[in-house]
């Protein structure tokens, strides 16, 4: 049963637009590729493939060149590559304290990226406002010749894809904001999707970094508060609502610490940068700076630091546990903050998903940093910003 | 980036096979359709689907029927039905205290069934004796004009799918047991898959029962263990090595009671029916009878039997929740002895998903009874037992 669904019959004229869209999608997960290999991937002909390749190069998505560098001798091979001044995608990551506006090309290069500060009390209005300032900024660096094709946007919280409202964005206060709709009125007529950082961080890593080629991942995106972006069978896990993930209100402990949520002892409480502060003895309110502080501290031996960080590994465990259980990953990504306690404390934290693991889930699991480390969920808004392109090149 | 893989081009050699398929698909899990319905469903054209229906009925897996009953005036209209004498699946499921063997014809009816007393000490090489002799009872029953095309079985315990191999069923006693393959040994040529139980019910019941056209849904199993059947888009999650849905591990209170597993306080020492007859102040030794008093007792209102009910229907909301929380489905069955909980229990058992439950992902959930009642595992197994021909018909 698995796979297949049963709807929908396949009609020859439907043909000819997935093939573009094949050809289209190998070129812009890989980078340049031969004639040769897009045959050989795609079991086609050597006439189709061109025929294909001179359809997408018309469009202005690829352009056929010879590659710089190289030692090879003889007649260099020409590459199918992302067209240089083809449509590029912007990528825009809400965080507590800045929000990144970057132009990804397809390839998912990061062409031009502008970062600015903002604050955990920015309101919906002013960050759209920096956002229409940072779009033209972008447009003027990027240069006239290429068109945005698509805007997609992470933010820390709760998202409707299918509509890009956003539920609940604890951290910036946020409750019920149509932010696909306020970006689209700065955008001049580009599509714009929205959808949450760990979702969006594990497309990425799926697609060009640390789950490549992995069809079951979990991505643990543990900053203030701790969600999981997850791909089963090679597909995005959104559930009902688009809040699948939410694993940071699960509950480790009914009568621990008081979670923003209304209930008690969410794994968020004794696993985000909060929690981390408070395991520590710092001061409630937190900062990048205080986190940055904290790690530092914990890395030159001081005490309270590190026994934050020991009781903290100790949580993550568990939590990477219980996915392991219910998922049964490949691998499992952690990124934000936690990839940092990860990289610290990996012994504490790998010890105690061995205590709390099934015994037959655990064994081999990977437990990895993310490839593009801060920049995941950045990548990913651009690939969702794509999606429309991918499916129809034409 | 949703449901598309970027491998494999669609080639029109593919399209007769996908379209056999499809047409067997749906008669499968629907019954009876007739042409017209099949044409507008498949989006064909009639001429097609009447070829596919002759293909289909000439390889002796449909027939068009006049159907039996019915008050209409007029000409009646043929439908394309399984064939009486078409092949049938045996399903198998494995329980702690018996085996039931099953002949079930397409379409998901169940033709005879023989069950078998066993005990938790049954050993593999008795349970395939057992089964080969209900083999050989079915045979004769349904009848020489019909063919065995595969035989399903359901364990409860972990199970490579690729192998059938179970990894361990703890409440059997059993580890690394190749029971796909010594079934293989009784068979006859027929080629023989094992699953897990829960993951089994899921599949009968998005099939054709409770979670029908539901793509996000969870089959949460309890009986003495407790697992979860999970489905996502539509789609079977299994996990890197099939063991997905292993959540009656995840561990409730690192000081709670010690598991068979090794380590304490996992959910099935709150929530497996050796949890619910200790919760009672009842024998540790399980039997089918002991559990069945222990509800019958809860249902006149003892007092132990009622306390037991209570604190196990809070395990089970907070266990439910969790699910709720990572994976956003939108209905949960709840199957095996927990069914009767649910049943008994579901107030409290509502009251605490909403206390364990992130606000944003549980209003408007379903919890549901398997249509199928104690069948569905068994149902599952017929299911996967008709994969093959379902896949390609020819």
């Amino acid at each position: 049963m698995r796979g297949r669904r049963t709807s929908g019959a396949v009609r020859p004229d439907d043909i000819r637009q997935h093939n573009l869209s094949l050809v289209l999608r190998h070129v812009h997960r890989d980078g340049a590729l031969t004639r040769a290999e897009l045959t050989q991937r795609l079991h086609l002909s050597r006439s189709t493939v061109g025929a294909l390749v001179g359809d997408l190069a018309q469009l202005g998505l690829v352009e056929e060149v010879v590659p710089s560098g190289g030692e090879r001798v003889g007649r260099p091979s020409h590459v199918v590559a992302p067209h240089a001044h083809g449509p590029y995608a912007v990528g825009i990551d809400v965080d507590i304290e800045h929000v990144t506006v970057a132009a990804i090309g397809l390839g998912g290069t990061i062409i031009a990226r502008e970062v600015l500060p903002t604050s955990p009390e920015v309101t919906p209005t002013d960050l759209v406002a920096l956002v229409a300032g940072a779009l033209t900024g972008l447009r003027t660096t990027v240069g006239a010749a290429s068109r945005v094709c698509g805007i997609g946007a992470s933010v820390p919280g709760t998202v409707d894809l299918s509509t890009g409202r956003v539920g609940v964005a604890p951290n910036l206060g946020w409750e019920d904001v149509p932010l696909g709709e306020m970006l689209e009125d700065v955008a001049d007529g580009v599509p714009v999707v929205v959808g949450n950082d760990a979702d969006l961080a594990v497309l990425a890593e799926h697609q060009r970094g640390n789950a490549r080629d992995c069809d079951d991942v979990v991505f643990l995106m543990g900053r203030i508060g701790v969600g999981a972006g997850i791909i089963v069978n090679g597909v995005p896990v959104r559930g009902r609502d688009g809040h699948a993930g939410e694993i940071g209100h699960n509950v480790l402990d009914p009568t621990g610490p008081p979670c923003h949520c209304g209930k008690r002892g969410c794994i968020e409480t004794f696993l985000g940068e909060n929690a981390l502060l408070g395991l520590a003895g710092r001061p409630s309110r937190r900062t990048d700076t205080e986190v940055a502080d904290l790690f530092n501290d914990a890395r030159a031996g001081q005490r309270e630091a590190l026994r934050a960080m020991g009781a903290a590994a100790e949580s993550l465990g568990r939590c990477i546990a219980d996915l392991l259980n219910i998922l049964n990953p490949e691998r499992v990504l952690v990124g934000g903050t936690m990839a940092e306690l990860l990289d610290l404390a990996r012994a504490e934290v790998e010890a105690a998903v061995e205590r709390y693991a099934f015994e037959r889930s655990h064994p081999g699991v990977e437990l990895l940093l993310p490839a593009f480390g801060a920049d995941s969920a950045l990548l990913g808004s651009g690939e969702i910003a794509f999606t429309a392109l991918l499916a129809d090149p034409r």
